[in-house]
């Protein structure tokens, strides 16, 4: 029986990687919340990364792969400054450590694969028309550096043989279920998310603004297939841009009239936001993510495919509905 | 008075900084040993980056501008993992968040100017012919990722008005006077310094291996430069790369022969050490530093210019001389 452990396991990515697995696997939970139902095999663990105990003993059941998803969102990041830098980097270092302990004991028996949800926050404007796989990693965001911080020391530890690994930046993903929250990335989701489950939605920044996205679909396809890679086919680098789809608001909403109709899209408002359309204008437009595309990742060709991802995964069943 | 404050003053560039003060100036330096004897204007504090005392101690006569020099070097950082991480990230980690809360109780009256001695070792191979200066930082040693950890850092907190300052990425410092230390780079000067002196030197690369330089001269003139520039002339990627001199092993030979003689360079046996060739392919070569330029730091243009310093500031007055 394989043990993994998903940290951050209670979040929306979570959740939904703790179902892709089987029977055959034993998968441990860390989060500081979890939704109210689920009828996942999974065991809850409460507590948070900050608790060197909790984390401790979540490591001493040796995990063979752990995904590190935990994370202080960028908005908050950016509001509450040492808590971002506290949880996003100094928690995820004694993470770090707490393996390289746990290696050293078992005489380097023990060398789990953690894989670590990073961001194209990592990357801070200008950008060329597509960003290519090397690109400079100057974040502009609290959010941003910290996640390069992360790569940074993780890619140490594999290098120095404490553990296998590697970082995946994930695209804004979308189209989130549930609530919106404290990302300022929120409102694409919300755009598609709100109408079409009848409500109405802001759209704060204006329709040409182009951005980089893949549903949460995709999401758990790329953990599952970080996990299945070996070591060996990674260069010395182990962060890697995911892929995923490069549009336009107005592309989003046209693909939302062509699938749900006018009345669905005429629930969209705009209302200009100064803070959001500041932050959006440093954010990557476009990706050229031939690296990941070699390894096998994959990610969705349109929005309509996005949009239709959302119904069938939230609208139908998901106990997220709104 | 203003007020500077030297972190690792104890160390041959902190002291040569300290030099360059006049006496209008109150330098003070911190570091776990100096030099038996000095001339130096500047009160001598004896203790260590990861004393959290004494880093608050230090920071509690609001010092105008900070020079943070204090570092595990390459080769040691790379033996010891958790010492390098703890000093090189974790105390500089310390020592910004004592700066943002003296930020924050004064009410923001306190905003020193924080010149932090980051390194080439930040960037790892591949390389192009020369570095540019967007190029991304994907270091390949224990050192490298925790200098761009600092630099991200340092950058998040300039970035949000706790701490002016800039992140200067020194080239390999020749001719360091003194004996060798535990930077694999350490060759460089030696093949230069021990001749001069007299002295057998080992090369322990071909001399073909082509590196990056700059004088001991040059590095003070960058922090000092560093230390005049205004806030507004950078960007908002606060880390650059100084200017330095490209030449290979074979250049600086012949430079050394044309200045001393046939008898000197005698002297230099090679040496074969796979270690160190190994560390040394990793290495940059060679950069287009446009950006230092345009803000106005100066290095050599010889490797004959960088002898001749070595001959002016060490061989005839230094207190280094072996």
């Amino acid at each position: 029986m394989t043990s993994i452990l998903i940290i951050g396991g209670g979040g929306m990515i979570g959740q939904k990687l703790a179902a892709s697995f089987g029977k055959n696997e034993k998968v441990s939970l860390l989060d500081v919340a979890f939704p109210e139902k689920s009828d996942l095999n999974a065991t809850r663990i409460y507590g948070s990364i900050r608790d060197a105990k909790i984390m401790e003993k979540m490591l001493n059941s040796l995990p063979k792969t752990i995904f590190f998803l935990a994370s202080v969102v960028s908005g908050e990041a950016e509001e509450n400054f040492l808590k971002g830098w506290d949880v996003n980097v100094q928690a995820f270092w004694g993470f770090l450590n707490n393996i390289k302990k746990l290696h050293v004991q078992s005489e380097g028996q023990y060398k789990p694969k953690v894989i670590f949800t990073s961001s194209i926050a990592v990357f801070g404007s200008p950008f060329p028309e597509k960003i290519p796989d090397n690109f400079l990693s100057a974040p502009r965001t609290s959010y941003g550096a910290q996640k390069v911080c992360c790569e940074l020391m993780l890619n140490d530890f594999i290098r120095k043989g404490f553990c296998e690994g590697l970082a995946i930046r994930l695209p804004t993903i979308c189209v989130r279920p549930g609530k919106p929250n404290l990302a300022a990335s929120s409102f694409f989701s919300g755009i598609i998310r709100e109408p079409l489950n009848g409500l109405k939605a802001n759209l704060p920044v204006s329709t040409d603004v182009r951005h980089w996205h893949a549903s949460p679909r995709s999401a758990v396809g790329f953990l599952r297939h970080a996990e299945s890679l070996k070591q060996g086919v990674l260069t010395f680098n182990s962060a890697i841009n995911m892929p995923g789809l490069s549009c336009t608001v107005e592309e989003q909403i046209e693909a939302l009239r062509a699938l749900a109709g006018n009345d669905v899209v005429n629930l969209i408002k705009f209302k200009p936001d100064e803070k959001i359309i500041e932050i959006v204008k440093g954010w990557p437009q476009n990706f050229d993510t031939q690296k990941a595309e070699i390894l096998g990742f994959k990610a969705e060709k349109s929005f309509e495919e996005i949009i239709q991802i959302f119904i069938e995964d939230e609208l139908k069943t998901n106990v997220y509905k709104n």
